[in-house]
Protein backbone atom coordinates (compact mmCIF):
# COMPACT_ATOMS: atom_id res chain seq x y z
CA UNK A 1 0.00 0.00 0.00
CA UNK A 2 1.23 3.87 -0.91
CA UNK A 3 2.49 5.47 1.97
CA UNK A 4 -0.17 8.46 2.43
CA UNK A 5 3.08 11.16 1.94
CA UNK A 6 3.44 9.66 -1.22
CA UNK A 7 0.42 10.90 -2.69
CA UNK A 8 -0.90 14.24 -4.59
CA UNK A 9 -2.10 17.42 -2.85
CA UNK A 10 -5.57 17.69 -4.45
CA UNK A 11 -6.38 21.61 -4.81
CA UNK A 12 -9.53 23.07 -6.44
CA UNK A 13 -10.89 26.35 -7.77
CA UNK A 14 -13.84 27.66 -9.41
CA UNK A 15 -11.33 28.14 -12.46
CA UNK A 16 -7.93 29.39 -12.85
CA UNK A 17 -7.56 32.08 -9.94
CA UNK A 18 -6.46 29.06 -7.52
CA UNK A 19 -3.32 28.56 -9.62
CA UNK A 20 -2.01 31.56 -7.74
CA UNK A 21 -2.04 28.73 -4.74
CA UNK A 22 -0.55 26.61 -6.77
CA UNK A 23 2.02 28.78 -7.91
CA UNK A 24 3.28 29.46 -4.49
CA UNK A 25 2.97 25.82 -3.03
CA UNK A 26 4.84 24.47 -6.21
CA UNK A 27 7.76 27.09 -4.65
CA UNK A 28 7.80 26.48 -1.59
CA UNK A 29 7.39 22.54 -1.62
CA UNK A 30 8.96 21.48 -5.00
CA UNK A 31 8.65 17.71 -4.31
CA UNK A 32 4.96 17.35 -3.95
CA UNK A 33 2.49 16.74 -7.04
CA UNK A 34 -0.24 18.77 -7.08
CA UNK A 35 -4.12 17.60 -8.78
CA UNK A 36 -5.50 20.77 -9.60
CA UNK A 37 -9.62 21.17 -10.76
CA UNK A 38 -10.67 24.44 -12.36
CA UNK A 39 -14.58 24.43 -12.21
CA UNK A 40 -14.75 26.37 -15.66
CA UNK A 41 -17.85 25.08 -16.44
CA UNK A 42 -19.39 26.89 -13.89
CA UNK A 43 -17.18 30.07 -12.99
CA UNK A 44 -17.39 32.53 -11.56
CA UNK A 45 -18.86 31.31 -8.36
CA UNK A 46 -18.95 34.75 -7.26
CA UNK A 47 -22.22 36.12 -8.16
CA UNK A 48 -23.75 32.64 -7.22
CA UNK A 49 -26.24 31.87 -4.22
CA UNK A 50 -24.83 29.77 -1.16
CA UNK A 51 -26.71 27.27 -2.15
CA UNK A 52 -25.47 26.73 -5.71
CA UNK A 53 -22.05 27.45 -4.02
CA UNK A 54 -21.67 24.67 -1.58
CA UNK A 55 -23.10 22.20 -4.35
CA UNK A 56 -20.33 23.02 -6.23
CA UNK A 57 -17.68 22.86 -3.91
CA UNK A 58 -18.86 18.90 -2.78
CA UNK A 59 -19.04 18.41 -6.11
CA UNK A 60 -15.27 19.07 -6.77
CA UNK A 61 -14.32 17.61 -3.57
CA UNK A 62 -16.04 14.58 -4.57
CA UNK A 63 -14.40 14.69 -7.51
CA UNK A 64 -11.11 14.99 -6.41
CA UNK A 65 -11.36 12.21 -3.97
CA UNK A 66 -13.21 9.50 -5.88
CA UNK A 67 -10.65 10.02 -9.11
CA UNK A 68 -7.78 10.73 -8.02
CA UNK A 69 -5.31 9.98 -4.76
CA UNK A 70 -5.03 12.51 -2.69
CA UNK A 71 -3.45 13.30 0.67
CA UNK A 72 -4.74 16.59 1.90
CA UNK A 73 -7.98 18.63 0.30
CA UNK A 74 -6.66 22.58 -0.55
CA UNK A 75 -9.94 24.66 -1.24
CA UNK A 76 -8.11 27.69 -3.27
CA UNK A 77 -11.70 29.29 -3.88
CA UNK A 78 -12.66 31.97 -1.57
CA UNK A 79 -15.86 32.14 -2.57
CA UNK A 80 -16.07 28.19 -2.07
CA UNK A 81 -14.64 28.41 0.92
CA UNK A 82 -16.71 31.19 2.73
CA UNK A 83 -19.62 28.74 2.03
CA UNK A 84 -18.44 24.62 2.24
CA UNK A 85 -16.21 25.02 5.46
CA UNK A 86 -17.98 22.78 7.70
CA UNK A 87 -19.56 20.61 5.01
CA UNK A 88 -16.04 19.89 3.51
CA UNK A 89 -14.29 18.93 6.96
CA UNK A 90 -17.08 16.52 7.57
CA UNK A 91 -17.23 14.84 3.85
CA UNK A 92 -13.39 14.23 3.21
CA UNK A 93 -11.36 11.91 5.75
CA UNK A 94 -8.12 14.05 5.09
CA UNK A 95 -6.99 17.28 6.10
CA UNK A 96 -8.83 19.98 4.17
CA UNK A 97 -6.76 23.62 4.25
CA UNK A 98 -8.51 26.53 2.78
CA UNK A 99 -7.51 29.99 1.21
CA UNK A 100 -9.79 31.97 4.51
CA UNK A 101 -8.56 30.02 7.37
CA UNK A 102 -4.89 30.81 6.19
CA UNK A 103 -5.53 34.14 4.98
CA UNK A 104 -7.48 34.90 8.32
CA UNK A 105 -4.28 33.41 10.65
CA UNK A 106 -2.09 36.16 8.63
CA UNK A 107 -4.23 39.31 8.75
CA UNK A 108 -4.02 38.73 12.48
CA UNK A 109 -0.56 38.30 12.85
CA UNK A 110 0.43 41.35 10.49
CA UNK A 111 -1.99 44.14 11.83
CA UNK A 112 -1.17 46.06 14.65
CA UNK A 113 -4.06 48.97 14.94
CA UNK A 114 -6.09 45.86 14.37
CA UNK A 115 -7.84 48.02 11.46
CA UNK A 116 -8.26 45.84 9.16
CA UNK A 117 -9.62 45.89 4.68
CA UNK A 118 -10.58 42.66 3.37
CA UNK A 119 -11.39 42.65 -0.50
CA UNK A 120 -13.25 40.05 -2.30
CA UNK A 121 -15.89 39.08 -4.68
CA UNK A 122 -19.63 39.89 -4.03
CA UNK A 123 -20.20 36.54 -2.25
CA UNK A 124 -17.49 36.26 -0.22
CA UNK A 125 -17.93 39.43 1.38
CA UNK A 126 -21.88 38.93 1.52
CA UNK A 127 -21.24 35.99 3.80
CA UNK A 128 -19.27 37.81 6.27
CA UNK A 129 -16.98 35.31 6.96
CA UNK A 130 -13.77 37.05 6.77
CA UNK A 131 -14.94 39.43 8.88
CA UNK A 132 -16.20 37.08 11.82
CA UNK A 133 -13.24 34.71 11.67
CA UNK A 134 -11.19 37.93 12.51
CA UNK A 135 -13.12 39.04 15.44
CA UNK A 136 -12.83 35.61 16.98
CA UNK A 137 -9.86 36.37 17.47
CA UNK A 138 -9.39 40.02 17.56
CA UNK A 139 -12.39 41.13 19.05
CA UNK A 140 -11.58 44.73 18.99
CA UNK A 141 -10.74 44.98 15.33
CA UNK A 142 -12.43 47.33 12.71
CA UNK A 143 -12.62 45.18 9.72
CA UNK A 144 -13.58 47.09 6.48
CA UNK A 145 -15.00 44.95 3.75
CA UNK A 146 -15.39 45.79 0.50
CA UNK A 147 -16.78 43.38 -2.99
CA UNK A 148 -14.66 44.52 -5.88
CA UNK A 149 -16.59 42.04 -8.59
CA UNK A 150 -14.41 43.64 -11.67
CA UNK A 151 -11.17 42.62 -10.35
CA UNK A 152 -11.44 38.83 -11.36
CA UNK A 153 -12.60 39.04 -14.85
CA UNK A 154 -9.48 42.36 -15.26
CA UNK A 155 -6.71 39.88 -14.50
CA UNK A 156 -8.14 36.87 -16.81
CA UNK A 157 -8.40 39.36 -19.36
CA UNK A 158 -4.90 40.66 -19.43
CA UNK A 159 -5.98 43.91 -18.11
CA UNK A 160 -3.81 44.20 -15.47
CA UNK A 161 -1.25 47.28 -16.67
CA UNK A 162 -3.96 48.97 -18.10
CA UNK A 163 -5.06 52.36 -17.25
CA UNK A 164 -8.60 51.72 -16.68
CA UNK A 165 -7.63 49.00 -14.08
CA UNK A 166 -6.44 51.45 -11.98
CA UNK A 167 -9.22 53.91 -12.35
CA UNK A 168 -11.11 50.69 -11.48
CA UNK A 169 -8.92 49.86 -8.19
CA UNK A 170 -8.73 54.10 -7.23
CA UNK A 171 -12.94 53.23 -7.04
CA UNK A 172 -13.48 50.28 -4.86
CA UNK A 173 -10.63 51.19 -2.42
CA UNK A 174 -12.44 54.69 -2.39
CA UNK A 175 -13.89 54.05 0.58
CA UNK A 176 -10.70 53.44 2.59
CA UNK A 177 -9.27 57.00 2.69
CA UNK A 178 -9.25 58.08 6.04
CA UNK A 179 -10.07 54.80 7.46
CA UNK A 180 -6.42 54.52 9.24
CA UNK A 181 -6.29 50.35 7.88
CA UNK A 182 -2.96 49.30 8.60
CA UNK A 183 -3.40 45.59 6.72
CA UNK A 184 -5.35 44.73 3.88
CA UNK A 185 -6.19 41.15 3.22
CA UNK A 186 -6.53 39.97 -0.48
CA UNK A 187 -9.31 37.40 0.03
CA UNK A 188 -9.55 36.39 -3.87
CA UNK A 189 -6.76 34.47 -4.95
CA UNK A 190 -6.94 36.62 -8.61
CA UNK A 191 -6.08 39.70 -6.86
CA UNK A 192 -2.37 38.60 -6.09
CA UNK A 193 -1.74 39.47 -9.30
CA UNK A 194 -3.30 43.13 -8.66
CA UNK A 195 -0.94 43.30 -5.98
CA UNK A 196 1.16 46.31 -7.04
CA UNK A 197 -1.75 48.40 -8.04
CA UNK A 198 -3.42 47.94 -5.05
CA UNK A 199 -0.59 48.93 -3.03
CA UNK A 200 0.53 51.94 -5.27
CA UNK A 201 -3.17 53.21 -4.43
CA UNK A 202 -3.55 52.28 -0.61
CA UNK A 203 0.51 53.69 -0.08
CA UNK A 204 3.37 51.76 2.01
CA UNK A 205 1.42 52.14 4.90
CA UNK A 206 -0.54 49.59 4.87
CA UNK A 207 0.75 46.01 4.61
CA UNK A 208 -0.93 43.52 1.92
CA UNK A 209 -1.80 39.74 3.24
CA UNK A 210 -2.81 37.43 0.43
CA UNK A 211 -4.73 34.61 1.19
CA UNK A 212 -2.40 32.56 -1.54
CA UNK A 213 0.55 32.81 0.00
CA UNK A 214 -0.64 31.91 2.95
CA UNK A 215 -2.50 29.19 2.38
CA UNK A 216 0.44 27.71 0.41
CA UNK A 217 2.44 28.63 4.45
CA UNK A 218 -0.53 26.82 5.64
CA UNK A 219 -0.30 23.38 3.53
CA UNK A 220 3.11 23.43 4.33
CA UNK A 221 3.13 23.31 8.26
CA UNK A 222 0.35 20.60 7.67
CA UNK A 223 2.42 18.37 5.49
CA UNK A 224 5.22 18.90 8.31
CA UNK A 225 3.35 18.32 11.44
CA UNK A 226 1.48 15.23 10.55
CA UNK A 227 4.48 13.52 8.64
CA UNK A 228 2.94 13.55 5.14
CA UNK A 229 5.99 15.18 3.24
CA UNK A 230 6.44 13.95 -0.03
CA UNK A 231 10.29 12.20 -0.68
CA UNK A 232 12.68 14.62 -1.86
CA UNK A 233 12.66 13.65 -6.11
CA UNK A 234 15.38 14.09 -8.30
CA UNK A 235 12.94 14.57 -11.56
CA UNK A 236 10.74 17.35 -11.61
CA UNK A 237 7.52 17.26 -10.51
CA UNK A 238 4.62 17.20 -13.24
CA UNK A 239 1.55 18.57 -11.79
CA UNK A 240 -1.87 17.53 -13.78
CA UNK A 241 -4.85 20.10 -14.79
CA UNK A 242 -8.26 19.57 -14.85
CA UNK A 243 -11.19 21.10 -15.65
CA UNK A 244 -14.58 20.52 -16.36
CA UNK A 245 -15.13 23.02 -19.59
CA UNK A 246 -12.54 24.76 -22.05
CA UNK A 247 -9.24 23.31 -21.60
CA UNK A 248 -7.57 25.11 -24.28
CA UNK A 249 -9.29 28.82 -22.75
CA UNK A 250 -7.70 27.25 -19.31
CA UNK A 251 -4.29 26.60 -20.75
CA UNK A 252 -4.09 29.95 -21.89
CA UNK A 253 -4.88 32.04 -19.33
CA UNK A 254 -2.97 29.83 -16.80
CA UNK A 255 0.14 31.33 -18.38
CA UNK A 256 -0.71 34.36 -17.01
CA UNK A 257 -0.51 32.43 -13.60
CA UNK A 258 2.22 30.12 -13.46
CA UNK A 259 6.49 30.51 -14.26
CA UNK A 260 7.75 29.54 -17.21
CA UNK A 261 8.93 26.10 -16.62
CA UNK A 262 5.56 24.71 -15.12
CA UNK A 263 4.28 22.79 -18.01
CA UNK A 264 0.56 22.95 -18.30
CA UNK A 265 -0.91 19.96 -19.92
CA UNK A 266 -4.83 20.84 -19.15
CA UNK A 267 -7.36 17.72 -19.59
CA UNK A 268 -10.95 17.56 -19.12
CA UNK A 269 -12.86 15.72 -16.10
CA UNK A 270 -14.01 12.38 -16.35
CA UNK A 271 -17.20 12.10 -16.25
CA UNK A 272 -19.03 11.47 -12.90
CA UNK B 1 -58.88 25.19 -26.63
CA UNK B 2 -56.66 28.59 -25.88
CA UNK B 3 -56.01 30.02 -29.17
CA UNK B 4 -52.43 30.39 -29.68
CA UNK B 5 -52.54 33.54 -29.85
CA UNK B 6 -53.20 34.08 -25.99
CA UNK B 7 -50.26 32.38 -25.06
CA UNK B 8 -47.23 34.13 -24.05
CA UNK B 9 -44.19 35.11 -25.62
CA UNK B 10 -41.41 32.76 -23.97
CA UNK B 11 -37.78 33.96 -24.09
CA UNK B 12 -34.29 33.16 -22.72
CA UNK B 13 -31.08 34.30 -21.70
CA UNK B 14 -27.75 33.51 -20.01
CA UNK B 15 -29.10 35.95 -17.61
CA UNK B 16 -30.03 39.57 -17.29
CA UNK B 17 -28.66 40.58 -20.55
CA UNK B 18 -31.89 39.63 -22.68
CA UNK B 19 -33.73 41.92 -20.96
CA UNK B 20 -32.72 44.71 -23.40
CA UNK B 21 -34.82 42.25 -25.97
CA UNK B 22 -37.81 42.05 -23.53
CA UNK B 23 -37.98 45.98 -23.07
CA UNK B 24 -38.09 46.48 -26.73
CA UNK B 25 -40.74 44.01 -27.29
CA UNK B 26 -42.65 45.39 -24.83
CA UNK B 27 -42.76 48.79 -25.75
CA UNK B 28 -43.21 47.27 -29.39
CA UNK B 29 -46.46 45.26 -28.42
CA UNK B 30 -47.25 46.19 -25.12
CA UNK B 31 -50.39 43.93 -25.25
CA UNK B 32 -47.54 40.67 -25.16
CA UNK B 33 -47.48 38.53 -22.35
CA UNK B 34 -43.27 37.54 -22.28
CA UNK B 35 -42.44 35.05 -19.90
CA UNK B 36 -38.14 35.22 -19.48
CA UNK B 37 -36.06 32.65 -18.14
CA UNK B 38 -32.41 33.99 -17.10
CA UNK B 39 -29.77 30.84 -16.89
CA UNK B 40 -28.21 32.97 -13.51
CA UNK B 41 -26.69 29.66 -12.45
CA UNK B 42 -24.41 29.33 -15.47
CA UNK B 43 -23.82 32.63 -16.28
CA UNK B 44 -22.18 33.87 -18.54
CA UNK B 45 -22.16 31.26 -21.31
CA UNK B 46 -19.09 33.68 -23.54
CA UNK B 47 -16.38 32.11 -22.52
CA UNK B 48 -17.59 28.59 -22.11
CA UNK B 49 -17.67 25.97 -24.64
CA UNK B 50 -19.52 25.41 -27.74
CA UNK B 51 -21.15 21.86 -26.43
CA UNK B 52 -21.58 23.56 -22.86
CA UNK B 53 -23.28 26.39 -24.53
CA UNK B 54 -25.44 23.93 -26.86
CA UNK B 55 -26.49 21.87 -23.65
CA UNK B 56 -27.58 25.11 -21.75
CA UNK B 57 -29.68 26.51 -24.57
CA UNK B 58 -31.53 22.77 -25.11
CA UNK B 59 -32.37 22.83 -21.11
CA UNK B 60 -33.58 26.23 -21.45
CA UNK B 61 -35.45 25.61 -24.27
CA UNK B 62 -37.44 22.55 -23.00
CA UNK B 63 -37.69 24.27 -19.50
CA UNK B 64 -39.83 27.09 -20.90
CA UNK B 65 -41.98 24.69 -23.27
CA UNK B 66 -42.30 21.59 -20.75
CA UNK B 67 -43.53 24.38 -17.61
CA UNK B 68 -44.87 27.46 -19.36
CA UNK B 69 -47.38 27.88 -22.46
CA UNK B 70 -45.56 30.17 -24.64
CA UNK B 71 -46.41 30.57 -28.73
CA UNK B 72 -42.97 31.68 -29.84
CA UNK B 73 -39.52 30.96 -28.49
CA UNK B 74 -37.13 34.30 -28.43
CA UNK B 75 -33.61 33.09 -27.96
CA UNK B 76 -32.59 36.53 -26.63
CA UNK B 77 -28.95 35.59 -26.16
CA UNK B 78 -26.50 36.20 -28.99
CA UNK B 79 -23.96 33.66 -27.64
CA UNK B 80 -26.78 30.53 -27.18
CA UNK B 81 -27.98 31.75 -30.64
CA UNK B 82 -24.66 31.14 -32.04
CA UNK B 83 -24.47 27.43 -31.35
CA UNK B 84 -28.12 26.39 -30.86
CA UNK B 85 -29.81 28.14 -33.89
CA UNK B 86 -30.43 24.90 -35.97
CA UNK B 87 -30.95 22.50 -32.56
CA UNK B 88 -33.83 24.82 -31.08
CA UNK B 89 -35.61 24.79 -34.72
CA UNK B 90 -35.33 21.05 -34.93
CA UNK B 91 -36.99 20.85 -31.25
CA UNK B 92 -39.56 23.44 -31.02
CA UNK B 93 -42.95 23.18 -32.37
CA UNK B 94 -43.45 26.90 -32.59
CA UNK B 95 -41.42 29.62 -34.49
CA UNK B 96 -38.33 30.13 -33.09
CA UNK B 97 -36.86 33.85 -33.39
CA UNK B 98 -33.22 35.06 -32.71
CA UNK B 99 -31.00 38.11 -31.86
CA UNK B 100 -28.46 36.50 -34.68
CA UNK B 101 -30.90 35.79 -37.21
CA UNK B 102 -32.35 39.66 -36.59
CA UNK B 103 -29.23 41.77 -36.20
CA UNK B 104 -27.62 40.33 -39.12
CA UNK B 105 -31.10 41.42 -41.23
CA UNK B 106 -30.93 44.55 -39.60
CA UNK B 107 -26.94 45.26 -40.16
CA UNK B 108 -27.03 44.03 -43.88
CA UNK B 109 -29.81 46.76 -44.72
CA UNK B 110 -28.34 49.37 -43.00
CA UNK B 111 -24.24 49.23 -44.51
CA UNK B 112 -24.10 51.17 -47.59
CA UNK B 113 -20.00 50.54 -48.12
CA UNK B 114 -20.20 47.19 -46.97
CA UNK B 115 -17.50 47.63 -44.50
CA UNK B 116 -19.14 45.97 -41.10
CA UNK B 117 -18.27 45.54 -37.78
CA UNK B 118 -19.48 43.49 -35.03
CA UNK B 119 -18.99 43.25 -31.14
CA UNK B 120 -19.76 40.16 -29.13
CA UNK B 121 -18.80 37.83 -26.51
CA UNK B 122 -15.46 35.87 -26.82
CA UNK B 123 -17.72 32.86 -27.89
CA UNK B 124 -19.84 34.47 -30.50
CA UNK B 125 -17.62 36.06 -31.95
CA UNK B 126 -15.03 32.76 -31.94
CA UNK B 127 -18.21 30.87 -33.60
CA UNK B 128 -17.96 33.21 -36.94
CA UNK B 129 -21.98 33.07 -37.15
CA UNK B 130 -22.27 36.82 -37.78
CA UNK B 131 -19.35 36.83 -40.08
CA UNK B 132 -21.07 33.85 -42.25
CA UNK B 133 -24.82 34.96 -42.11
CA UNK B 134 -23.25 38.34 -43.38
CA UNK B 135 -21.55 36.92 -45.84
CA UNK B 136 -24.16 34.79 -47.14
CA UNK B 137 -26.20 38.28 -48.36
CA UNK B 138 -23.42 40.48 -48.72
CA UNK B 139 -20.84 38.35 -50.75
CA UNK B 140 -18.25 41.02 -50.65
CA UNK B 141 -18.97 42.37 -47.47
CA UNK B 142 -15.88 43.17 -45.38
CA UNK B 143 -16.73 42.30 -41.83
CA UNK B 144 -14.33 42.78 -38.62
CA UNK B 145 -15.01 40.96 -35.52
CA UNK B 146 -13.85 41.88 -32.06
CA UNK B 147 -14.43 39.98 -29.29
CA UNK B 148 -15.21 42.45 -25.86
CA UNK B 149 -15.18 40.21 -22.52
CA UNK B 150 -15.45 42.64 -20.16
CA UNK B 151 -18.45 45.05 -21.87
CA UNK B 152 -20.82 42.34 -19.69
CA UNK B 153 -19.57 42.96 -16.35
CA UNK B 154 -19.12 46.57 -16.58
CA UNK B 155 -22.76 46.91 -17.68
CA UNK B 156 -23.96 44.88 -14.74
CA UNK B 157 -21.39 46.23 -12.23
CA UNK B 158 -23.27 49.80 -13.26
CA UNK B 159 -19.97 50.91 -14.69
CA UNK B 160 -21.57 52.33 -17.70
CA UNK B 161 -20.98 55.98 -17.23
CA UNK B 162 -17.15 55.85 -15.37
CA UNK B 163 -14.30 56.55 -16.88
CA UNK B 164 -12.67 53.27 -16.83
CA UNK B 165 -15.46 51.79 -19.37
CA UNK B 166 -14.44 54.90 -21.70
CA UNK B 167 -10.77 53.54 -21.75
CA UNK B 168 -12.00 50.05 -22.13
CA UNK B 169 -14.25 50.54 -25.19
CA UNK B 170 -11.27 52.61 -27.11
CA UNK B 171 -9.07 49.57 -25.84
CA UNK B 172 -11.63 46.97 -27.62
CA UNK B 173 -12.41 49.40 -30.82
CA UNK B 174 -8.70 50.18 -31.24
CA UNK B 175 -8.48 48.35 -34.40
CA UNK B 176 -11.23 49.56 -35.84
CA UNK B 177 -9.10 52.94 -36.81
CA UNK B 178 -8.50 53.48 -40.34
CA UNK B 179 -11.01 50.36 -41.08
CA UNK B 180 -14.03 52.99 -42.96
CA UNK B 181 -16.45 50.84 -41.36
CA UNK B 182 -19.55 52.46 -41.68
CA UNK B 183 -22.20 50.11 -39.68
CA UNK B 184 -21.68 48.30 -36.40
CA UNK B 185 -23.36 45.83 -34.99
CA UNK B 186 -23.88 45.29 -31.14
CA UNK B 187 -23.98 41.22 -31.09
CA UNK B 188 -24.45 41.00 -27.14
CA UNK B 189 -27.89 41.91 -25.37
CA UNK B 190 -25.79 43.67 -22.81
CA UNK B 191 -24.30 46.13 -25.04
CA UNK B 192 -27.05 48.32 -26.00
CA UNK B 193 -26.31 50.11 -22.59
CA UNK B 194 -22.88 51.00 -23.87
CA UNK B 195 -24.48 52.50 -27.64
CA UNK B 196 -23.72 56.24 -26.06
CA UNK B 197 -20.14 55.47 -25.24
CA UNK B 198 -19.45 53.12 -28.59
CA UNK B 199 -21.22 56.26 -30.54
CA UNK B 200 -18.85 58.91 -28.98
CA UNK B 201 -15.59 56.54 -29.99
CA UNK B 202 -16.72 55.72 -33.76
CA UNK B 203 -17.76 59.23 -34.55
CA UNK B 204 -21.89 60.05 -36.11
CA UNK B 205 -20.43 58.17 -39.33
CA UNK B 206 -20.93 55.15 -38.31
CA UNK B 207 -24.71 53.52 -38.11
CA UNK B 208 -24.97 51.57 -34.61
CA UNK B 209 -27.58 48.65 -35.05
CA UNK B 210 -28.16 46.48 -32.05
CA UNK B 211 -29.74 42.92 -32.07
CA UNK B 212 -32.45 43.76 -29.02
CA UNK B 213 -34.13 46.16 -31.03
CA UNK B 214 -33.93 43.92 -34.24
CA UNK B 215 -34.97 40.96 -32.58
CA UNK B 216 -37.89 42.71 -31.34
CA UNK B 217 -39.00 43.96 -34.66
CA UNK B 218 -38.47 40.77 -36.04
CA UNK B 219 -41.15 39.08 -33.30
CA UNK B 220 -43.56 42.17 -34.12
CA UNK B 221 -43.73 40.91 -38.10
CA UNK B 222 -43.46 37.24 -37.46
CA UNK B 223 -46.67 37.39 -34.88
CA UNK B 224 -49.02 39.65 -37.11
CA UNK B 225 -47.67 37.40 -40.15
CA UNK B 226 -49.19 34.46 -38.47
CA UNK B 227 -52.15 35.85 -37.03
CA UNK B 228 -50.39 35.24 -33.30
CA UNK B 229 -50.67 38.89 -32.17
CA UNK B 230 -52.40 39.10 -28.45
CA UNK B 231 -55.67 40.60 -28.45
CA UNK B 232 -56.27 44.21 -26.82
CA UNK B 233 -56.07 44.16 -23.00
CA UNK B 234 -57.59 46.99 -20.94
CA UNK B 235 -54.98 46.10 -17.90
CA UNK B 236 -51.42 46.10 -18.00
CA UNK B 237 -49.51 42.95 -18.97
CA UNK B 238 -47.41 41.38 -16.33
CA UNK B 239 -44.88 39.60 -17.24
CA UNK B 240 -43.10 36.87 -15.47
CA UNK B 241 -39.27 36.23 -14.46
CA UNK B 242 -37.68 33.08 -13.86
CA UNK B 243 -33.98 32.14 -12.80
CA UNK B 244 -32.28 29.82 -12.12
CA UNK B 245 -30.50 30.79 -9.35
CA UNK B 246 -30.22 34.07 -7.10
CA UNK B 247 -33.52 35.96 -7.49
CA UNK B 248 -32.22 38.37 -5.30
CA UNK B 249 -29.30 39.54 -7.84
CA UNK B 250 -31.14 39.65 -11.14
CA UNK B 251 -34.20 41.84 -9.17
CA UNK B 252 -31.46 44.17 -8.33
CA UNK B 253 -29.71 43.89 -11.83
CA UNK B 254 -32.87 44.28 -13.84
CA UNK B 255 -33.43 47.36 -12.82
CA UNK B 256 -30.88 49.15 -14.62
CA UNK B 257 -32.26 47.23 -17.96
CA UNK B 258 -36.27 48.37 -17.22
CA UNK B 259 -38.21 51.05 -17.23
CA UNK B 260 -39.25 51.89 -13.82
CA UNK B 261 -43.56 50.85 -14.78
CA UNK B 262 -42.28 46.79 -15.29
CA UNK B 263 -42.66 45.13 -12.60
CA UNK B 264 -40.05 42.68 -11.43
CA UNK B 265 -41.52 39.78 -9.62
CA UNK B 266 -38.37 37.60 -9.58
CA UNK B 267 -39.04 33.53 -8.98
CA UNK B 268 -36.40 30.79 -9.13
CA UNK B 269 -37.23 27.93 -11.65
CA UNK B 270 -39.45 25.07 -11.14
CA UNK B 271 -37.03 21.65 -10.88
CA UNK B 272 -36.96 19.38 -14.17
Amino acid sequence: MTHPRNLAIGMFDSGVGGLTVLHQLAKRLPNEKIIYFGDTARVPYGDKSSQEILRYSIDNANYLMSKHKIKVLVNACNTSAAYSKLQLRQLCPMPVVDVIEAGVKSIVKTTKSQRIAVLGTRATIRSGVYENEILKLLPQATVISIACPLFVLLVEEQFIGHKATKLIVEEYLAPLKKQNIDALLLGCTHYPLLRGIIQEELGNGVAIVDSSSSCAEMVADLLSSKDLEAPLSSLPVKHQFFVSDNPERFAVTARNFLDTQTEVHVQIKSPD
